[in-house]
């Protein structure tokens, strides 16, 4: 079966079909740490809408799963492929079709990299908010496939908000024209949004009309405040947002991240408890930044404001230094909750009692400008050991017990998939599935991700 | 048959059912002009979840249709019932359960009324931004339902972006919570988008979890500007997009509403060929009007910048007389087509053309901050004349040719249902009743809407 599945491919997509295990083995791993059992059966790097159309109708024909990946690099095991599976990859269609500058759209292939469209935007004025801090590696696909934020979506939003229109190849093959080119529009159900972040469980994407927004313009104030314990500056993140002050950025960092991001670039940021920057951009800025000032020193910050772009830069280069800083010292399970905003300092609170009891080392990175966090956990070696699970499990729960999710942003993929029911509920669960099937009803599309 | 249905909804709601010809008359209808073939079956006043599941069990067991209504403001024949249906009203289900200060959110029964959610939120400084025109009169629910839009969502969006979390009883009476109380979630598939906009054919929404916004603070600056050719106006207001101004609000008055309006004041705005009104808040507002202002002059508009708000108030004041200007007049087929913005001034000499081919009279407003233009079909009569059927066939080709769509905020309903296929294609129409196959095994949700 396997013979013939391939040599189908082969004759319909000849040299874009390959079993070249340099292909092959990064392809059984994205950036979540996981890594599947085996080899897949073979790796489609598609070119065209056909090319996508034809591996799918030969993968449904036969029964063959189907990983559709963009850059691998997903933090949930989305992209991984194993033995007997086909990778059909999507980063060789990486065209923009369509920049529109009077009705600010651009329309991308999937394989576009995020910063790749932004550069081209940048001659025109306009840009691709989401901003995810991955975004000189991923693809506008991925971005779509996974529901991506990033830095800037307190302000701007997540990748939902700006996709007006998806095309999309249905597992047997079909091209679909989901959405519109209009900003509004209410024909019939919405599957552009029930497209976005279904991680490749539904089809397969392979054009995206995009809704741009014109570049930022006027003044940005930054500001970086330091604080005694990470719960006094999760207050005071909550207490920023609480005086309707929206912040383009709000993130914060806790003393564990201080100290990696430290070591790493070789500054002493010492004795910091935990960090808390934030920036504002447009006509307000720089009011917004004293009010936001006033409310951290209120709250035992010690402040520093930046006086131009540059200062700026250089209190956001701590905040990108966390992930290089954390690689050095071993393996990361990068973590994912989200929680209403003024739960993050319960939030804060319940991962020091999880890391002390658990026995397990948690470095905690924060959007907080929409509550989503990062715990880091970090270990030794391969595996992901059982007390960093155990700890995980308790993460969840918590999160899902102050109203929270299990994921604000990286999606479900493989890890996750153990605790999906806890937070949609059997009968959600088993309406999903059910929707799963009409989009794909022999169950080829990226099997066993997201649905267990 | 139907006796037994009606003996089991009032063994289990009591007089929350009725079939009093004074409740049962009205829901025929809605605001869109149609009436059904006759009375319904029963009209059930629902107080809380319990009895909309209630009536669902019943109503699933039987393969009784249920057709679930708000306020029966719909303007494409939604919420409207004939016989053999039983009336499903969530009017009464109108408390606030809670507002979340720190968190900008609120949560709330579907029957609320709009302006009354934010009459509620006025005092915390909060706002539900969805506004459509009819916002004192049509609840929150049914904004929901259909997704709606309304004068504010060029910068403020649609109801979609207003909503972080459903409650939703199932065809057969379960119960399910979508969604989050987070700003940022991505735990499988996004059903609440997939319910946002589905217009009673998917579930009943029995609560929303709603993403506020603060108040918007700081000056307002408002210009009216009158144009010579509503083509003209068009272009203004699509040069002002592409200048990347963003004003809170931008409207289009063709001559037909504008005389409309005249005679139903008792004002004289005689002689101008269309009205552009343009309003911007926060920080930046008298400048960009100043943009504004200049680019209008130079397309030979002649402005009025209003002085305050009391001014501005006035001006809009010719905008809100349109609708009653209209009933006046006769009977009124609205329309919603919906545009890329630069496409506006196309889609103006489009309706004019069609107009005058056709000899239908037609009066044009237009959200022209995101392309959406209501062509109001004016007739006498009950009937609407095969004439303005065919104009308005005419009419939605023609916004498709222009890469628009049938329907930008009202939705399909009965309406347009006979062109939702020409949008959506032939795959995807059988794909979405698939959807509502999996939601509505048995068909009883608002059979006929929406589908065919
Ligand atoms: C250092 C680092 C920082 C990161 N920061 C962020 C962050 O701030 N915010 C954030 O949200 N994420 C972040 N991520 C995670 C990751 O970058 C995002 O999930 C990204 O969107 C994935 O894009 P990708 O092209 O790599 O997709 P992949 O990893 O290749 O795939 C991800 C998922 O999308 C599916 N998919 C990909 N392309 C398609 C397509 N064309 N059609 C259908 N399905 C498709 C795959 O099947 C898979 O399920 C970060 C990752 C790293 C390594
Ligand atoms: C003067 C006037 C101006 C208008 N202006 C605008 C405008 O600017 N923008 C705009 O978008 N619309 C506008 N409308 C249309 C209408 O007001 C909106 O569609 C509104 O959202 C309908 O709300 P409703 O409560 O009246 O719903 P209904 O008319 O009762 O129902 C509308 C649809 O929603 C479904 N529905 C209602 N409640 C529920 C529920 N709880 N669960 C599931 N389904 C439900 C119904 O089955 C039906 O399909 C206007 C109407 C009028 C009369």
């Amino acid at each position: 079966m396997t013979d013939a599945v391939l040599e189908e491919l082969s004759a319909a997509l000849g040299s874009a079909v390959s079993t070249d295990p340099r292909l092959l083995e990064p392809a059984r791993a994205d950036k979540s740490g996981h890594r599947s059992a085996g080899r897949p059966l073979a790796y489609v790097s598609a070119a065209s809408v056909a090319d996508v159309q034809h591996t799918l109708r030969i993968a449904n024909a036969h029964r063959v799963p189907v990983v559709t990946r963009g850059a691998g690099t997903g933090l949930a095991g989305g992209a991984i492929a194993g033995p007997g599976e086909i990778v059909l990859s999507t980063l060789a269609m990486n065209r923009v079709l369509e920049i529109n500058v009077d009705d600010e759209l651009a329309v991308v292939e999937p394989g576009i990299i995020n910063a790749d469209l932004n550069a081209a935007l940048l001659a025109h004025g306009l840009w691709f908010a989401p901003d995810p801090a991955s975004r000189a590696i991923s693809t506008v696909g991925g971005n779509i496939a996974t529901n991506a934020g990033g830095l800037l979506c307190a302000k701007y939003g997540v990748t939902r908000e700006a996709v007006l229109g998806l095309k999309v190849v249905t597992a047997d093959g079909e091209l679909l024209s989901l959405g519109h080119r209009t900003v509004k529009g209410v024909t019939g159900l919405d599957l552009t949004a029930l497209m976005i972040g279904s991680e490749g469980t539904l089809g397969v994407i392979v054009e995206a009309t995009l809704k741009l927004r014109p570049l930022p313009a006027g003044p940005v104030a930054t500001l970086g405040a330091s604080f005694e314990s990470v719960e006094q500056a999760a207050r005071a993140s909550a207490v920023i947002t609480a005086s309707r002050l929206r912040p383009a950025i709000m993130e914060l960092l806790d003393a564990r991240a201080l100290d990696a991001i430290s070591a790493h670039v070789g500054v002493d940021l010492g004795g910091r408890g935990a960090h808390l920057l934030v920036q504002f951009d447009g006509a307000g800025a720089e009011a917004d930044a004293a009010s936001a000032r006033a409310i951290a020193e209120s709250l035992g910050g010690s402040v520093e404001l930046a006086r131009d772009a540059e200062e700026g830069e250089r209190l956001f280069a701590i905040r990108r230094a966390f992930h290089p800083a954390m690689e050095r010292l071993g393996t990361v399970l990068i973590e994912d909750v989200s929680v209403p905003r003024s739960q993050l300092p319960a939030m804060f609170a319940a991962i020091t009692d999880i890391e002390r009891r658990h026995d397990v080392v948690i470095a905690t990175v924060a959007h907080a400008g929409d509550g989503n966090l990062h715990p880091n956990f970090l270990f030794q070696g391969e595996e992901v050991p059982d007390a960093v699970w155990a700890a995980a499990d308790e993460l969840f729960t918590t999160a899902l017990r102050l109203g929270g999710t299990l994921t604000g942003e990286h999606g479900v993929g493989l890890l996750k998939r153990r605790w999906l029911q806890d937070e949609l509920g059997t009968t959600q669960y088993e309406l999903q599935r059910r929707i799963k099937q009409v989009f794909d009803p022999r169950g080829i599309l990226n099997p066993g991700k997201v649905f267990a």
